[in-house]
């Protein structure tokens, strides 16, 4: 029997380590691309890096004329956070038991590192399959977006290479490998908002106006508010504060604005304007002066049954012994971008419970049974085509 | 008729231009002391520099076993701010029209020189008054004020030196000289409040604990909490919050604390304990967690009428023609350190208009009417004390 927590007999967990060392916080890629696009092109991938600005991003296909199975994910990272908070460095991959960690382990270096290992068997044992494969991995995902995935559909649009089915490699699980699917997601909106007061002496506050103290309630008015009930396919609308900040430092100095940076994910129950219009209502009500202004991240997408949810299913009933749930839960991701092409995409990857936290980890024995997963969907679409 | 804008016929204009074109920012003195001293030997003060690491501390007495009246000053000036901002070089005293210009003019360059006059003009006049005289000057009240009138404190009460009477000359007028006398001062205290949260994806809210969102109505709370009403000496007690901070600066993820610096200016009708417990109760009553650490930054006094009050206020009427209004609004002074000690304590100086900011500035006239209301000042407390 082999020892899944020694890299040497672990395939999957050797790369994920070796991705993890590769210290890549957003728009860094900081060489994984490179370590993906070796691996690939040993086993016939056709590589074709795409920089745009500061992001890399890379496109690798495997095949022409066929239609297209692609595998999408990202090779940066969100910040470590406060490195004191780590019980082992976050961008040193580490075993501790049966559990690796690092920064990135869960999203998604572990599923990045599953997708080429199933890849690798998947052509060993079927060299000439009876669809194409691809890989659209970008280095802008938890960043600005605007580089990556957008950039390489543009391109791929433009030259009218189809994607028909998409597995993007988001952390989907909940509390074991696959017990979940995202087949759709909600839409991301994103409100700056500025609030106005009159900086002044704390000692003379009757000549100043504390943007702190208007806004107060007007935050937690916004924080209580439910937006919708959600429906069959999404849950109820979130909002949630991200950022504040107003001060100049001083203990002496009542500041003159406040900055609060908020955001929604949204279901299919509203739209963008509906939300816009509420929270201008809401901030009207308590009188407050203020600027907002909006960052639309995503609209909401949604893949129905079909090929890739079928065969996906499949795969998880047959490896796990278990029936995922489709859901739409969760943060945006790049499908939002893929999906509007006519593309089928869902996520599916390892469980997200320590995603952008400190501590990222990762158990080992689910690196092992996603790389199955994806191998048993790759065989399943081989099989439907072929049948 | 003399001309009170020509130096050569008005002393303390002479004193306070050439205590402005010494460039004394906290915490160098640049001279002044010495010069102060020299004026003070002449008229028999014993003087005793009292230099405490940057600062310098001078302690000057005329006479032994009296009771003691003492001014009390400082010869720092903040930092003159843009130098283009201003008319005139901040160190160069400028006299136009009626009115001198120069950093230091009204806080409290102005104040020292009058007090000197007047204590050379009472002195020639009263040779050997009913009461002993001293200055307590120090050259660190703007700044961090730690080894400033603490300190020369300090070395007095280990000597049992003791001030019955202290007039700090700080800029207390309001539109004329002399309507307000500051007869205390509010107290200060900051707290350093931390709320605990969990960080997490704004995806994934249920996941994540938003300590912005916890925070929101605890805050609005305390914005709106009356603390007490004042009494007939001090307006009611006030809160603000000085500075919040939290968030990563991305969109999309759920801070896991959230940072409030606040700061009372509390009358005599709550102690800071009170203060404390009750902010304590209001963040346990919203369910917070939190850590909350505080800063003394000074004890309300308060002197009631008495010799020094009753003196001061017909010093006014008599010179000026009007009743002064008593106050204990405004920032801290040194005039908390001495309060302590059982001295009655009151500030009265120029017109505070202009302080700290650019084009500080002071009426020629008004230094003149300063010295005439210090004169009148200890020629009725030596009548109060002969009669």
């Amino acid at each position: 029997m082999t020892d899944l927590t020694n890299p040497a007999s672990n395939p999957t967990l050797a790369l994920t380590m070796a991705l993890i060392e590769r210290a890549s916080v957003t728009p860094e890629d900081a060489g994984c691309q490179q370590l993906m696009a070796a691996r690939l092109a040993k086993v016939g991938f056709n590589i074709e890096m795409m920089p745009f600005a500061d992001t890399l991003n890379m496109w690798a296909r495997h095949g022409q004329g066929k239609p297209l199975f692609c595998f999408a994910g990202h090779t940066d990272v969100v910040p470590s956070g406060p490195v004191d908070a780590w019980h082992t460095p976050p961008f040193q991959p580490t075993i501790i038991g049966d559990t690796l960690f690092g920064r990135g382990a869960a999203d998604m270096k572990g599923s990045l590192a599953a997708m080429v290992v199933a890849t690798e068997q998947f052509l060993a044992q079927e060299p000439s399959p009876a669809f194409n494969l691809a890989y659209l991995i970008t280095s802008d995902e938890e960043g600005p977006f605007i580089n990556g995935t957008v950039k390489v559909i543009e391109t791929l649009e433009a030259r009218q290479e189809k994607i028909r089915w998409c597995l993007v490699g988001e952390p989907s699980s909940h509390l074991q490998v696959g017990d979940v699917i995202k087949n759709g997601r909600r839409g991301s909106l994103t409100g700056h908002l500025t609030i106005k007061g009159i900086q002044g002496h704390v000692a003379y506050p009757h000549l100043a106006d504390n943007p702190i103290h208007k806004a107060a309630p007007a935050l937690a008015a916004l924080a209580t508010e439910i937006w919708d009930n959600g429906n069959a396919y999404f849950p109820a609308t979130s909002f949630q504060i991200a950022n504040i900040q107003g001060g100049t430092g001083a203990s002496n100095v009542i500041p003159g604005e406040l900055n609060v940076m908020f955001n929604f994910r949204y279901s299919t129950e509203v739209d963008a304007e509906q939300l816009q219009s509420r929270v201008y209502a809401l901030l009207d009500k308590f009188g407050l002066h203020y600027q907002l202004e909006w960052t639309l991240n995503g609209l909401p997408f949604l893949t129905e049954q079909g090929d890739l949810v079928d065969s996906t299913v499949a795969a998880i009933e047959k490896v796990r012994g278990i029936t995922p749930r489709l859901e739409t839960t969760g943060g945006t991701s790049d499908g939002r971008f893929i999906a509007p092409t006519g593309a089928q995409v869902i996520e599916l990857g390892p469980c997200n419970a320590t995603i952008h936290k400190v501590n990222e980890c990762v158990a080992i024995a689910d690196l092992c049974q996603l790389t199955e997963v994806y191998l048993q969907l790759l065989i399943n679409l081989q099989q439907r085509l072929t049948a």
